[in-house]
Parts: structure tokens; C-alpha cells; sequence
């Protein structure tokens, strides 16, 4: 551009109103009425309209000419205030239209293999995951991540609400983290070592450090099933507190962090929601709490009979569907804590109830349907625990690293951890969890499909 | 406790004067003077003096008698002020003590296989890193790791103040990132995969959405080397910006991002790192910058001819730390920028100087004699890619989702990648990387010495 203008984004623009500027961005749709050409316009503001005259410029009307779909251009033009009849309300942008002078093309676009132009991207999801690079700039699908991003933030500032230290630990491991057979195995040098199926081991080390921890980190799960549910990859956030006086300090940390995560993100993001049919989430002061065999006392008179999952060892999907909309009705709430779930149920450092070593002191949040969190008060007696696994038939030489940490004296503490894709499913109602990770990755898919693969 | 007293921590304890509290932590030194036990209790905010009299409660000291380093305890008693003389100006707390009145024993621990009570921990890295979950717990180590947390919000604020949106990437690949061997191999399902060398190529993908990214993720390199300076598994910040007008933008964005880390950790822990010696670093207006050959130039004749790097095709070690010592003393900066790196020394992504395709628009950023960071602008244009890629003998088809990205319109664009744990090591002086991890992977442990393992 031979003009030093400074760029203005989409959004921007209404402030700029009789002033040159540049813009940057992709053309979204290029609609061309013959005497003038209309132009779309994203950037990572939003979209703005474009008007190429060639009584204005005959040289930025022949470029337009030429513009496809995701070409990335440069425009310089003049902001002009649009009639009040032209006035697109839905649009940041809408008051105000860009009449060119200039265009630049930056970066050409092969032919789109489907139609991106519309609101709403109507593609399977094969396909949208196929064409991922491209997909992922359709603002019904970028939208996803913003909101993600959101999710994120809210997670960071109630841990640290919590007074929580943020930690950063490994992913490689030199023995599968929960036992188990569905664990990655890595060729690290001339050893073998495994992908950590959670923080979880390294999170309740560093319980002894700074008694309050969080930690973002990346969960591998070698499961060898498809599921809408379930990725091999997934970004876990985790919590750890130590020092806890009673059980009851864990749920209350819990529901904290639940609830602060969907409220923030549900009031930063109300009109896309809003705009997608979702309602506003029912927040109670305090969330419903029921010990697991509460729940399924609750469930059976709630479907009056129809579904009895009394004496199970846990509750299947249809019945977190079920016991949620009680929650829903019977207490105000799109949230519920279950407790106490049966201590062979969880894994090893889930602490057994004194009165009832059956049971666990363990925890599941679940919100509209879905468990959303899983967590546990934590087995903190270095005896107990070797004990514990022994009976499990784990070996306690492959947890050195973790066991020093309870030789050296670990006090009473818990936790639990969330995972970003599945609270990013559940805020946007989606009907698979791998719609809501950048590059989902499961048994199938590796951003391209494994069976296509060389 | 029979009392229902809310918790203070050691650094609360001189707002409650006069009055009785409960603490929870660990102890750190135990000292029988006969007639009284002083207790020196350590919690997540620092640390307190206790003082167990018989004559105030038989029973806490008893208990008190009983009490090893790294107990972790829950204390009753009345916060005392001390007299003038015995306060300790180099605690929070110093001002005050507190007379216990129960003490109970929440976990105990066994005995300490060497001393944990001194300012410093003298320990050879080997038992620093064996006993890694008992050493984290000592204040001079646990500091280093609130300093980590610290850089990490520092970079989070910068790159959020360059607009850029946090994205979450996988560190499963189908193939190799950058080529070359150094990639660990995964088992992943019936397939072939691999860790990712880092975020690099999903960073630029997300460029065609966002504009402007930035990433917290692992990056894996297999180098069969043990030095000082590297790990097998590190934490990346790395940064991807969209539609630069030019090359100077990127080095604006570096230079601000780097600065902005260092001055703000800098400011928060500066009466730590002046305790440790460290001086306030020389943060200048303007970085220098120099392109490789300048710096070689400068090298050449600031050492007096005695180190001659002119036409060499990078800078080593030593050179870094030259070029450092000319940007301190002639420019007052601790900070320098080297750019224009030949193209084959660099990754395939970094773009040529149009100018002369020998040289890249590349970049490095040091600090006190280590490079903090590196990057480049980066080739947009899909078929120059294409041509680069086989030029090296990389095939195309292992990046195809990456080349998605560029088949469908990707502007002029290029970022850069810091290490935590280097920034870390680079803050505090620290003498081994690996001091800078948590937990660090490297040939030789994962956790464990791998020699060892079973």
C-alpha cells in the first residue's frame, strides 16, 4: 500500500466514520452486482462490508473481480455511514460500510470445498474435522474456541480465588499413572515410558509444597472405544488442596469452581447463547448434594419406577440425565454434587469412608446431564496407602517418586479436575465432544482419518 | 481440635495479636531447649515461630517432644508479640510468636535423609532431583517455582495485551513436526505416532482463525545429549501473529513480550532475587538489534580479536555471552535481538529474505548470555511451501492439515517460542536447567534414574 495507514479492525470501524483506513482480512462472501461489488469482510474483530465502486477505483473493482472465498486481502477505502434503511443491527460493525480504493491480495484461496458463506456451517462431522484448517475460521465453529478460551480464564481466577499455586508438571512418565492397560506407551530412548493418564500424582506431590495447586495439563487415555464422549487427548484442569479440615471443604471448592466457570462464561457470552437457544443456567446458592445411594433412591421414585438403579455400583448416563432434571425441578439447580461412591469403583488414592471403607470419600459434579468434574479426599497415610495398593495388585516401585511424598508426611487433602473439552461440549450443548477440541484426536483420527494414513 | 477456630496463615498471625488461632503446616526446624520446644512451622505463605511451654499445656508438649521435621501438625495457641529484641525482621511474622495450647499430628514423617533446616540446600543435583518431592518443599526451591507461575502470568498478560486469543493444541502428531529424528515415538492404537516437537505448526493453522494466538503447551525433543541447557520435556509460550506489515512488527512483539516477562517477575520477586545477588536487569527502551553478521563483526572486534565467529553460520555459547557483555556495557541493555540467520541453519517454515534467499527472516532474543527466544517470519505463500519442503526432502503429504491452512488463504505472518523453564534458569541464574523444572525428563530420569528402573 503506498498510504501509511494505520489498520483499523472491523469492529473499529463505526468510530472511524469519514476517515480513510485499512483494513486486513479474509473475504467471507463476495457478492458482485454487476455495477458494484460487495465484499464480506472477517477479521478477528468480525465481519465488515466492503463496497467496491469502480467509479471509485476501476483498480480495486478489477482485483475485487478476481477475489474468491478466504482470500486474504488489504483494503484501504473511506468509512462511510451506511442510510438508516441499510443498518445491519446484528452486526458490530452494521452502521457503517467501507467504500474501497484500494485492494491488495495477500494470500490467494484455492476453491472452497464447500459453501462457507452461510450462518450456520451444515457439514458432518467427517468432513468437518477432514477439512479442520479451514473449517475452524467458520465463525459458528471459531465462536466455540472464544468460548473455550472463556472457560479457561474462569478456571485460572477461581483457582486462584482459591489461593491455589499454578504448577507445571510432565506428561511422560515412566509407569502407567492409575494402572490400568490404557496408557500410551512411548519409546523414550532405550527405555519404555507411558503418556500420564492425569496430573493426578503430581498434583498431590506438590500438595506438600504449596498446599494449594492448580494445574492445566494434557490427559492421554488409550480407550479403545468411540464415543461422543471421549477423546485420547484431552486438556485436563486440575485442583489439589491440602490442610482440608472435613470432607464437606472439598465439595464447597468444587461447586465453587463449577459454578464460577459456567457463570462467567454464560454472562461474557450471553448473546451467542442466547442466539443458539441456550438457556441461562440455574445457579443455586448451594448446590444439591446426595451420597450416591440418595441419588438412586431418587431417581427410582423420580421416574416412578421406571428406571430402578438402586444397589448399582454407579450411575449410567440416562441416569445423570434423570437425576439432573430433578435437580432442575425439585431444586432450581442445572447443577448437582453425588457422593460416596463405592471405593472399588475409583481409583487407589480415593481415601475409603473410616466408617464404611466400602464407600469412598469421593464426588462427581454433574451439570445439565453430564458429569462435568470427578474428584476424591485422597488416601494420605503413607501405610495406608502402600497397603492399598498392594491390595490392587499395583506395585508400589513403580510410584517412588509419588510415595516420598507421603513418607515425608502429607496432610488430609483432595481434589478434582475437569476437562475443557467436555465443559465446553456441555456450555454449548454440543453432541460431540469432538466438536468442541480444536484437533480432536481418537482411536480413528489423527488430524487426518489413521485408516487413510500411510 | 475441640475448638472450631478458623485457620490463619503464618503470614496473618501479626493482624491476630492477643488472640487465639489454629495453624496448619510442616516443621521445618525443631528446637529443644529443655524447658521450652520451639517449633519453626513452614504453610503455603511462609513461616512461624511456635512456642511449646509445659507449663501452658502439658500435653502439647508431649506431643511437642515427639515432633519431627516435616510433621505436618495442626497447632491451637495465642498469638504473643515478642519483645522488641527478638523480633526477626526477615519473617512476615517476624513480630510475633505463637504459645501453643493443642497440637495434633496430621501426618508424620520419617527421618530426613539429610538436613532440611538450613537457608540453603547444599545437594549435588542427583539427590536434589532423587529426592525431588522432599527438596521441593525446602523455601529456596519452592521459590524458584513461584517465580515460574509468576513468568507464566507475566507472558499470559503480555500476549493478551497483543491481542492474542489462547488456544489448546494436541502433542499427539501423525508425523514428525519439523523432521528430523529427534521426535519420541508413540504407540498409539494399531499406528505409528508421535510428541510433538512443539506447538509450531498448529500455532500458524489457527493464524487463518484467530489472527493472533498464543499457546502454554509441552514440546518433546529426543536429543541424545545431557547438557546443561536442555530437557526432554519442556513447557513452551509460544506466540503466532497474522497480517504483519512487516518484518520489524515481529520484532516488536519479541522485544515487548521478552522485556515485559523479565521486568514484571523482576519487579514482583525483587527482594528475593536481590537476596540471591541477582541484579535488577538493564531493560532499555529500544532492544538492540544486529543482524547475525553485525554481531559477528562486533564479537570479533569487542574480544579484542581473540574470538573471530565472522562467517560462521550461528552463534555459539560463548559468542552469546560476548554479544551480551557488548550490548551491557555500550548499550545498557541486558537484552539483545539477532536477526537474519541463514535459511539451512533455520526451520522450514522460517521464510527467506526475499533480498537474498541465503539469509532468513529470523530471529533471536537473549538475555544475559542465553537465548530466551526464537523465531521467524514465516513462508505463506502454499506453493513456496511445497517447493521448500521437497527442497529438503520433507513430503508434503505427512502436513497436510498444516498446508490446509495455506491452500485456503494464510496472510504474512510469523512468531516465536519461549522455554519456561529456560526463562526460569535465565531469572535466577540458576546453574542447570534442570533446577528450573519440577519434575525434569532428560536421558538419564524420569523421576527416577532410569539406570535404576526395573
Amino acid at each position: 500500500m503506498t498510504k501509511n495507514l494505520k489498520r483499523v479492525l472491523a469492529s473499529e470501524t463505526p468510530d472511524f466514520a469519514g476517515r480513510e483506513i485499512r483494513l486486513n482480512g479474509w473475504i467471507r462472501i463476495r457478492r458482485d452486482h454487476g455495477k458494484l461489488i460487495f465484499l464480506d469482510l472477517r477479521d478477528r474483530s468480525g465481519l465488515i462490508q466492503v463496497v467496491v465502486n469502480p467509479k471509485v477505483s476501476e483498480e480495486a473493482y478489477k482485483v475485487a473481480q478476481e477475489l474468491r472465498p478466504e482470500y486474504a486481502i488489504e483494503v484501504v477505502g473511506k468509512v462511510n455511514k451506511r442510510p438508516e434503511s441499510a443498518i445491519n443491527k446484528g452486526l458490530a460493525s452494521g452502521a457503517v460500510e467501507v467504500e474501497a480504493t484500494e485492494i491488495k491480495i495477500l494470500a490467494k484461496a484455492e476453491t472452497l470445498p464447500f459453501d462457507m458463506g452461510e450462518v450456520k456451517l451444515n457439514l458432518e462431522l467427517p468432513t468437518l474435522l477432514d477439512y479442520r484448517s479451514l473449517t475452524l475460521r467458520h465463525p459458528s465453529i471459531s465462536e466455540i474456541f472464544k468460548i473455550q478460551e472463556e472457560v479457561m480464564k474462569a478456571f485460572r481466577s477461581a483457582a486462584e480465588k482459591l489461593n491455589c499455586t499454578e504448577i507445571f508438571v510432565p506428561t511422560i512418565s515412566a509407569s502407567a499413572t492409575e494402572g490400568g492397560a490404557e496408557v500410551f506407551k512411548v519409546k523414550y530412548y532405550e527405555h519404555d515410558a507411558y503418556l500420564t493418564q492425569s496430573p493426578q500424582l503430581y498434583k498431590q506431590i506438590m500438595v506438600g509444597v504449596f498446599e494449594r495447586v492448580y494445574t492445566i495439563s494434557h490427559a492421554y487415555r488409550a480407550e479403545p472405544s468411540v464415543t461422543t464422549r471421549h477423546l485420547s487427548e484431552v486438556v485436563q484442569l486440575d485442583i489439589e488442596i491440602g490442610f482440608i479440615e472435613n470432607f464437606d471443604e472439598l465439595l464447597d471448592a468444587l461447586e465453587f469452581v463449577g459454578t464460577s466457570i459456567i457463570s462467567d462464561v454464560s454472562k461474557k457470552f450471553d448473546k451467542t447463547l442466547s442466539s443458539l437457544g441456550i438457556e441461562e443456567p440455574l445457579i443455586p446458592t448451594k448446590v444439591p448434594r446426595l451420597t450416591l445411594k440418595e441419588a438412586q433412591e431418587i431417581i427410582f421414585k423420580f421416574s416412578s419406577g421406571e428406571r430402578d438403579p438402586r444397589g448399582e455400583q454407579d450411575l449410567n448416563a440416562a441416569d445423570e440425565k434423570l437425576i439432573c432434571e430433578w435437580a432442575r425441578e425439585e431444586k432450581n439447580s442445572d447443577f448437582v454434587t453425588i457422593t460416596h461412591f463405592p471405593t472399588k469403583k475409583r481409583a487407589f488414592y480415593s481415601i475409603p469412608d473410616p466408617k464404611n471403607p466400602e464407600i469412598s470419600l469421593s464426588y462427581d459434579l454433574l451439570f445439565r446431564g453430564l458429569e462435568l468434574s470427578s474428584g476424591s479426599q485422597r488416601v494420605n497415610d503413607y501405610d495406608q496407602l502402600i497397603k492399598i495398593m498392594k491390595d490392587r495388585k499395583l506395585n508400589p516401585g513403580n510410584f517412588s517418586m509419588y510415595l516420598q511424598a507421603f513418607k515425608y508426611g502429607l496432610p488430609p487433602e483432595g481434589g478434582f479436575s475437569f476437562g475443557l473439552e467436555r465443559l465446553t461440549m456441555q456450555i454449548l450443548e454440543l453432541s460431540n465432544v469432538r466438536e468442541a477440541s480444536m484437533f480432536p484426536r481418537d482411536m480413528e483420527r489423527v488430524d487426518e482419518r489413521l485408516s487413510a494414513s500411510k
